[in-house]
């Protein structure tokens, strides 16, 4: 085949409703936003991305796309070398706590993530092969996930409930357990912490452990907790968690509580790129690192890493955010073609309303807790153009342009304070 | 693209004329053996791989070869496995001392390493891409090699000198280097050593740096030296190396030459496989890992050493046993595909009598020490199948079935005595 290259690159900001999920910095907004990334060609093929949508990722990701227009879509070396030299100086953070510093290579790799991800999808319909073909080959016919769970506000004020009702205690937890666990089939679950006093989430989760005693538990307080209290917990909780995930901020004292703690330390907060190995390898910080296309550099990079902890012997899981269907497509073809992928992969998905994504259904579909990998070309996924224009259009309308669980909070409690570690 | 089917595979081992190469464990007995992997598919594309030939290897490579028979190209996560569980507990260890010892994994890598590149290669034939493509795209036009200087003698007793004549002290070493540099272009020097007293090898290198003040010089003595000596010998060759190679066996002495050595060790005996980075980080032990596919597991697992190496800040080379022009092909495209090549590249090559090779000549050269990164699809190369079946026949007659430098030296000179460290 001769050269196929990137002709333009479309780039679509989208919203879509997002329940009031609490968390160890605040609550979801109304809306959660993500970019649609469109990658065409001379030859007609068109590849798919989804990252995130906050302004200055947007912006990043527009420099990054001019680059590589003109491109070869199999020459993506070169290509994230073109869009490092892009982006010169213009480096961002990450704004909303929950998944570490981000450093000037963090910048890179997020802003490569959608293009290899569509170059990858392109290349996949230009063969006629399935993304996970090109990642090495499927060791894996379905992917498992596992049900996500969160303390929650029955509806956001002034908005409609949603149909989950609140969870702000043990029971509630346990009962949102039991209907995701029935709708989808989920094998593993894990708690989002870090949102209530420690004693109540160790309640939750004996309470979980009690209402599915075969299926593996985590917990996941996103750093709220001091080192004494991350012990404390792993103590009560031990033998009862699968892991533990970021109890408390920053490699070193995740180092602490590891030295003591029964069960793997696993993280997406403290190694979210590949300078973070080595100190975490040296200390032995963390056992379990989720991994995360969208910000480990895309699929290759992704499965760059998962040969880094099968190397050095560290458990390998994903990490979510809130996403759509081309990202939980790319995330599936990620797992089957990773050897080593310990543990069942987070999704936000069931949070999802049904009738908003971006894709035409039908092609991803959970079954006993785990999606089918796709065998049709690519990422095995169509977009929906109807479904993005009325997605961007509410990305319009809904006013959100950066994702600020804290400032929300905020808005609707003043006195809310960020802090970390909380307990 | 519907499935590729592997309908057959055929190993053929070759035998070609080597030179009387010395080194720490002997010298190179008349005839290098390799053995050439074809990969046939029921759609009647065919790819190549070139691998050892020793008899348990062959033994090893025809259990693989039945077992992924009927499997699809682009499966080679699933083939890596299928090939593991064929293989059982036939495992062998590398007999001739100058890889480090080789695990239970290593098998494992070697025997897989000529099916990935055969099946790569199909990949390649079937898209009409080449293999740099299929590992992430050429970041280079062309792999720096560099010359791989040998004490040799004139002759094998008995057969005919070769074009090259003696190199048994630093002038014929220099004489040496001087051709090589002119006829290659050649823009970096590696001396084999470990066969002279370390004072002469010293002298060579002292030579060698008055003879090219611009080039980089490495020494590789095979760990044929104490720690002692090691430290000696990079005092004296302090801001004359490059990097100093396999000074003394096994990591814990290479760690100690690195605690006080001026420039960096490189490694392909202490660290040959995954199971052994993880201590050579933590001690430090080397600076540099000269990767090799042919036993690292194919052309993937290689650019996961490559990945590996720029997360831990380790510098990266390539090392080379004698080959032929489908493992320079292979060597080509990983080279061109790794970002991180800190270091040009290994060869035999120029040893190799220009008459002598399975493929049909013309598509790799050495132009200033480069080899340029064949386009075409696949590895870019053709077999010759005249050629591979007059080499096959030399190696029928040649009577050589394993690779004993040791064995060939003692049969000439009795007295000789495998020993490391040597001095």
């Amino acid at each position: 085949m001769s050269s196929i290259r990137i002709s333009r690159v479309d780039i679509t900001p989208v919203a879509f409703k997002d329940p009031a999920l609490l968390n160890a910095v605040g609550v979801h907004e109304p809306y959660a936003l993500r970019a649609v990334v469109e990658v065409s060609t001379d030859q007609g093929l068109i590849g798919l991305g989804e990252t995130y949508a906050d302004e200055g990722h947007l912006r990043r990701l527009r420099v990054a796309a001019d680059a590589v227009v003109g491109m070869d879509v199999y020459a993506l070396g070169p290509m994230r070398q073109k869009v490092d030299r892009a982006l010169g100086n213009e480096r961002g953070s990450d704004g909303h706590g929950l998944t570490g510093l981000i450093t000037t290579s963090g910048t890179l790799d997020r802003t490569f993530s959608p293009l290899e991800v569509a170059c990858l999808d392109i290349q996949g319909h230009a063969t006629g092969r399935p993304v996970s073909d090109l990642l090495g080959g499927a060791v894996r016919d379905e992917v498992p996930f596992s049900a996500y769970l969160f303390y929650k506000w029955s509806e956001h004020p002034g908005h409609t409930p949603d149909s989950w009702g609140p969870a702000l205690d043990p029971e509630g937890i346990v009962a949102q357990a039991r209907r995701m666990v029935k709708e989808f089939g989920f094998t593993a679950i894990k708690l989002k912490g870090g949102v209530m006093p420690p004693r109540q989430e160790v309640d939750a989760i004996l309470a979980l452990h009690e209402a599915f005693p075969s299926l593996p538990l985590r917990l996941d307080p996103n750093a709220a907790w001091t080192v004494e209290t991350s012990l404390k917990v792993a103590r009560e909780l031990e033998g009862v968690l699968q892991y533990l995930e970021d109890p408390t901020p920053g490699q070193e004292n995740m180092a602490c509580v590891a030295r003591e703690a029964a069960m793997p330390l696993a993280t997406n907060m403290c190694v979210v790129g590949f300078d973070e190995l080595p100190s975490a390898v040296l200390s032995d910080a963390v056992q379990v690192v989720l991994s995360d296309h969208h910000y480990w550099g895309g699929l290759q990079r992704s499965k760059l890493l998962s040969g880094i902890c099968e190397t050095f012997d560290l458990g390998l899981s994903m990490h979510s955010n809130s996403h759509l269907g081309i990202s939980l497509a790319a995330m599936t073809h990620l797992g089957a073609a990773t050897e080593n992928l310990t543990y069942a992969c987070d999704t936000h998905w069931p949070w999802k309303d049904p009738d908003e994504d971006v894709i035409v259904s039908g092609s991803l579909a959970f079954v006993d807790g785990s999606v089918a990998v796709p065998r049709a070309p690519g990422l095995g996924i169509e977009l929906d153009r109807d479904a993005l224009q009325r997605l961007h259009e509410q990305y319009l309308r809904c006013g959100l342009r950066n994702r600020d669980d804290t400032g929300y909070m905020r808005s609707l409690h003043p006195t809310y304070e960020r802090k970390s570690p909380r307990w």
